[in-house]
Order: structure tokens, then sequence, then C-alpha cells
């Protein structure tokens, strides 16, 4: 089944990339590589803000990681033009806003990492790194990096 | 000499490696690149838990850091079957749980720089960053990612 | 315009690069990434300590990123020995030491991210992820680790 297909499926729109609120740009691919910048949880289109353990619950945490999953497969839909040349999901680097008592990051992550495994299969499973942050731009809950690869690079040298 | 004969000349065993605790897999190799997810301290195989500055001293979060660096090597004895066949250690990416007064990540990473380059020799000498966090999965004190280089991809394309 | 040309022109002059503080090596090359290791903030040579939110303004943590962006390239000089060799600076990861309540780590990053696309126009367009986190090596105010790709692998195997 095509990454589309199963995205209809699951009755997901992809949305339009944001532009970034930075000087910076939504992904850099090298090679086979491509560096997804760190998109940070949305809710209605404004950040979503809050602090694992003080106003958000680790389900609202793990719904803001589906979120952030979604916005990266559109950012990923951008760089690749066609998801179904997704070779392999390689990397997610998760971050979640945290106070000093929330010890549940791993389990926040499993949001957006569940969802990468329904969309793309076996090549959807990758290696992780989660972990508490003392804060976020704009205030955010949750923040997520990816790094994909794809089949084949356009301009091998 | 062998990888595996430094480490028993340091009468070190690789554990076992441990199935994640959540949604993603120990490591993703791409081409010669392996991606290698965050591992957490253990101590007598449960969390190694507290903040460093707070609960811990410098000195037991570089034995912590040294812990991790070998369950890694386990981690990447899996993924590559030969440790010999490593090129390079890469990266390390080194999170200190942390008090707000902590300021001594980079000694505490140590622990798990050194010993790599003990095993390794000139080719465990690895690019790195290190800062606290917040918090950790299960409260752990240390948490660490790897990138190795390995000799040749399997099926290089 | 070649690199060293429009850091004149900016009257920049790289500095010799530190030894690092520990036990790990300013870079890593793996085929035509370059891996640089996080560098901290440093004012007159020594580390630019402070918390953003708290001592220090979005203003200062700006110039905390470019001063570091400016010991990335000369990181990256000795690295590639000639800077024109760049092909794109690839990602850039941006730690800011903030305040519970600081929520500008994007703009303190910008400070670094602006500075490399005046340099390198728009090879200097990256990937970034930028966060908060609870202290720093040395209470550093900003670390940054950057990734770039260069022409060609010096040994392609």
């Amino acid at each position: 089944m095509s990454v589309y297909d199963k995205l209809n499926l699951l009755k997901i729109t992809l949305p339009e990339s944001d532009a970034p609120a930075a000087a910076f740009v939504p992904f850099v691919r090298s090679r086979n590589l491509i560096f997804v910048s760190g998109h940070i949880a949305k809710k209605d289109g404004k950040p979503w803000v809050g602090r694992l353990g003080a106003q958000l619950t680790t389900a609202e945490g793990q719904q803001a990681a589906r979120a952030i999953a979604i916005d990266l497969l559109s950012t990923l839909h951008t760089a690749t033009r066609d998801l179904n040349t997704v070779k392999r999901i390689v990397k997610l680097q998760v971050l979640v806003n945290s106070d000093q008592e929330f010890v549940e990051q791993h389990l926040v992550a499993n949001g957006a990492s569940e969802f990468l495994q329904e969309v793309f299969g076996p090549i959807g499973a990758h290696a992780r790194i989660s972990y508490g942050v003392a804060q976020m731009p704009f205030g955010a809950c949750v923040e997520i990096e990816l790094i994909a690869e794809v089949a084949a690079a356009r301009f091998e040298e």
C-alpha cells in the first residue's frame, strides 16, 4: 500500500508546510539522507504550549507528538516529492518540555514513533533519543527532528 | 589487538542488548553509518536514577557514562556482528540529568569518551556534545546516543 | 566571492581552534559529512556564562550564538583546509541555557544561522533544532554543534 493510501485510510490530510519561524530551512538533503529541522507541536495552527508534568498529561503529550509526526511527514513529502521513495526513517530526536519530576518522555515520544510505524510499516522503525528540556521555542510542549534515508541520491557523486 | 581482546583485558563482558522500553529500535544502519538510539544509565539492570549536582556526584556520573558506553558497545556489536569492522566512532551526544547549578557535564561525558578510546584506540576518538537536561526517561542520570561508521556498506547502492 | 574574502569583508579573523576541554576531538569526518563537536560560547577566551531569561537578554544570546558560529567556522576551516570546499551547511543544533520562562531559543539561534548564510550564501541555509537546556558545561549560555557536507570524500570507498 502506498504511503498516501495509508494516510487516506487514517483520514489524515497532510498540512501545508509552514515556513520556519526563523533563519533556517525546513530540511536539507545530503546525498541519501534528509535532515528535517525540529518541528514544534501545534494546535489549531498555533504553538501547543505547556509543560509535561505541570499543564499537560502524558496522553496529551502523545497527541502532540503524533501531530508533529504528521507535520514532519508533510515536510518530508515536500523534500521527496513522493513519500514512497523513503527507504527508512533513520532517527527521531524528541524533546519534551518537562517539569523536574516528569520521567515519561519515552511514552510521549511513542505518539510519534507508533504513528510512523503505522504509516511506513517496518521501514518506519527508527533509532530514537528522547529527553526532557527546560524550555522550548514559543513555550511548545514537544519538539521533534527527524532523519530519513531516501532510495537514491538525485545527483550521486 | 581485536576489540574483543581489549574488552577481555578490561574484564568487560558485553551484556545482552535490552529491548527498547518503547516503540523504536536500538539502532538503524544507513549505508556506512550506524545510528544507535539513546541508551540510559542502568545499575543492576534497573534505571540508574538521580540528578547530578543533587543526588549524584561527578564521579558517579562518570561511572554511569562508562556503563552506558559498555551497553552502547553491546548494541553496536549486535549491529555490526563484529566490532572490529567499526571504522570510526563518529559522534556521541551525552545528556546529563542536571541540577540548575551543575556545570560539569563534559567531565561526566568523559566517562564514556575515555572508555571508547581505551577500547578502540585512535578510531575511538569522536566528536561530541554534552549538556544538562531537565529530566530523562525513568529519571535516569545520564543518557547517551552514538553514531559509528563501519568499513563498508553491506548493500552499497 | 570566496568564503575568506567574505570573512575579510565582515572584518572577521578566524581564531585558532581551541583544544577541546575534554576527551574528544573537535570534529570527525565520515565520507562527505563533517560532524563538528558542540562549541560553547566564549568571551575574551573564557566561557560566556549565564542563563537566558535571567542574566542574559535575547540580544546578548544572539551575539553569543554568532561568536560560536565564528569558532565553528574556524574548526571547519581546520577540518577542510579550505572553507570553499564546503558544499552545504547541513544542520545546526543550538542549545540555550534557559530560565524556565524563556521561550526565544529560536531567536537566539538566529545569531548563528544568519551569520552562516551571510558568509556562505544559499549553501549556508541549514536544517536546525533549538531548545532550552537546564545547564551547560562551564555554565555557558549557548552551545552549538554543526554538520557540514563537503564536495568530495578524500578517500571515497
